[in-house]
């Protein structure tokens, strides 16, 4: 992409109203805009970054079994009747009525949805395990909402719902869905660490929130010191396999972590104190398993082999890819601006032309940008006439792991320097090395 | 994906509330689930041709230099009495109050909202053109929703929104989207023809919809033959150059074409009797220019060459991709099922096994269904115990360009039978021939 027909709105100055890192950085960066209270437009370069988020979830959701789904946003107020949550909800929901004067409301979440689609469809245990996702929007009307996408009103969310004949196989259900999220998470860069958590208003017995440490976290946390070496589950995790699955949950649930809400002075001082670590926290992930809260009230049954009729277990599975990018962020970031993990990169490299109109840089940059582009790489050229100084301090705000810069005087000397965003790092190569410095690993 | 592991809630019977046979097909085929009025779930197989659907989408409207953003559903009525049609709307808008009791609304498009972003960042002739387009959810309160997703209220829908210093740039913009949606529609297979339309609620002077003829279309449509051999402009298509599109617009407009509301009889009985078509027809686009209707109330203009301030010459383009889903079928089905084009079928291959259980039958398709997927294909096993002919119906009925089928008896002969879905043609082959028929062309 040339810069010069992108839409990338740079702010120079701080924007007065971002609290947190990551708000800032957003607002700076031209990632988004703020439409109203908690509402956003994901600009283009936000855009591509929510597309990466959301499609290593996808590929995780799915390498663990589950299927992608799309329920609509707007639900009627007759299932949420029927689960006895409509009145439990309070203000946060947003309450609609349509022309014909009918309740309805923006969905703040799915079971009920969800679980209605089950109960038409499957009628034996034979059918399950069964797992459905989806990413859609989600609107919660918070009193309060602030600190950019890290807590919108109307935001984005994978959430999946998992249904079992019983406790043993919504367990493992569970699990699968707690290994994939410790592989998810690990893949944009981030460490993460589950800890046990209070269900709230999706109710049921057993919780995890998925929690990164970051200076702005919203909440205290405290956790042994072992999780920081805990190996992450490789590629080769075999999710059919629920006794592996089980192991790596045990493995990352030995060792004592727990949310303010869920703290244990007791256990906390058993710890030595060079283990402990105390530290804040953001939640990027929340899995639950709620058994029969939703399944029965609402009816959804299969016939087990017993020929009898169960309520099906559930459980269901949450992340935010909007609040996701800002946590990315929160993690990932210097005095100059973002710093991308190569995972979740809006693109790979910055192309940087110190002079438009140099017949040898215009030459050099136009070969780089075909050669690097024809290799794979999303590369984002400024061939823009802003000077030096002010593309360099866009290509760290924006934070690409890679930047290649050609001037006047290597061009000329057919060389190109390039830079590490990350470690700072610069290297001046013959522009024909450029290309084999990028080629996938 | 195995389908034993897949979730696909094939219907036996005729869906009593289907009208259309899209509707009727996509129930039957399990590709939607209806939620509510004019509301659906899309279910696994709907997903994935939701998915390709708006890919193609997405990868004509980035060849055509528009940039992808995401805006939210949820919008604040404030801009919409800035442009004067909060009031204008009726009751095809949903209005919603906050729990501050702001009003708000679900966008039932986005030319307000885009405006506002625009005029926010962009105030010179040199950073234009520009054009923003987002694939995100509508809702449009029909009195009578129908017809499954042809015509529901919450819809989700591509909307390009152009903006340009002049007429000329904004014509130059009109005739890029529209040369980019006739190669849009063409790679899925539809044969759509542009007619001069009204514009509606949206405004301005000039418009094309976007056509393709099936027998259930909601409308009568009228044009020169002619249309059915005009050449879809190629991949290599240049863009850039605002003569080049322009003469394809030019051979694309100069037959004629007219809607009902537009038809002119005077002109129509210039035309001999068998240049004539006259058919019914669904729209699958619709594209307008309107100039300054939104700029100028809300005052988006930039300075121009000459140093002045100019309010920005604009225009919208919208394909809603769930209705298009239902256009494909209707145009490509016959008494069996659903019979998609490759470039958009959920998957390439059904490979039915007749007999699992049966160890050649398994090893072979396990052979099959693991060669090919490494081949790229998206390939659908059948290794459920359902009975041979149900199997068959389902393959049929969910419509995949290629059925790969192996019996006992073509296995111990080390055969496999391949289908196409759309002429029925059977062919005989090794096993080992089957995957180099479906090498890449």
């Amino acid at each position: 992409m040339r810069l010069s027909r992108y839409f990338l709105p740079i702010l120079k100055e701080n924007p007065r109203e971002a609290e947190i890192v990551s708000h800032r950085l957003m607002l700076r960066a031209g990632m988004i805009r703020q439409q109203g209270q908690g509402s956003f437009t994901m600009l283009p370069l936000g855009k591509r970054v929510l597309d990466k988020v959301c499609q290593i979830i996808r590929e995780e959701q799915n390498r663990a079994g589950a299927l992608e789904i799309l329920m609509p946003t707007i639900q009627s107020a007759e299932l949420w009747r029927e689960s006895g949550r409509y009145d439990d909800y309070g203000k946060e929901m947003l309450r609609i009525k349509d022309r014909q004067e009918r309740d309805m409301l923006y969905g703040p979440t799915n079971e009920e949805m969800v679980t209605d689609v089950f109960r038409t469809y499957v009628k034996s245990y034979k059918d399950l395990p069964l797992n459905l996702y989806h990413i859609q929007w989600k609107f919660r009307d918070e009193v309060r909402p602030r600190f950019g996408v890290m807590r919108g009103r109307e935001f984005l969310m994978k959430d999946a719902y998992s249904f079992d004949l019983d406790y043993e196989g919504a367990k493992a259900a569970y699990n699968r869905m707690f290994v994939s999220y410790l592989r998810t998470f690990a893949r944009m860069g981030l460490q993460a660490i589950p800890m046990r958590a209070d269900t709230g208003p999706i109710g049921g017995d057993l919780s995890h929130e998925f929690i990164i440490l970051a200076e702005t976290g919203e909440s205290q946390v405290f956790c042994h010191k072992d999780f920081l070496g805990l190996p992450v589950p490789g590629e080769s995790t075999d999710f059919d396999n629920d006794a592996e699955i089980g192991d790596i949950v045990q493995e990352w649930t030995t060792p004592y972590a727990a949310t303010d809400e869920m703290h244990d002075e007791a256990a906390w001082a058993n710890i030595p104190d060079a283990d402990r670590l105390s530290a804040r926290g953001i939640e990027v992930g929340h899995i639950f398993h709620f058994g029969e809260k939703y399944s029965k009230p609402m009816n959804a049954k299969v016939q087990g082999p017993d020929g009898k009729e169960h309520f099906v277990s559930m459980g269901s599975y949450g992340i935010g890819p909007t609040r996701l990018i800002a946590a990315i962020i929160e993690a990932s970031h210097d005095e100059n601006g973002i710093i991308w993990p190569e995972s979740v990169a809006p693109f790979d490299v910055a192309l940087i032309n110190m002079k438009p109109g140099d017949a040898e840089c215009d030459r050099i940059c136009d070969q780089l940008y075909s050669t690097l582009s024809a290799a794979g790489k999303d590369v984002l050229y400024d061939d823009t006439d802003q000077r030096p100084g002010g593309k360099f301090a866009t290509a760290d705000l924006i934070g690409l792991p890679w930047q290649v810069i050609v001037g006047p005087r290597g061009a000329a000397a057919g060389e190109a320097e390039v830079k590490n965003r990350r470690t700072g790092e610069r290297e001046t190569l013959p522009v024909g090395a450029v290309l084999s410095r990028f080629a996938a690993p």
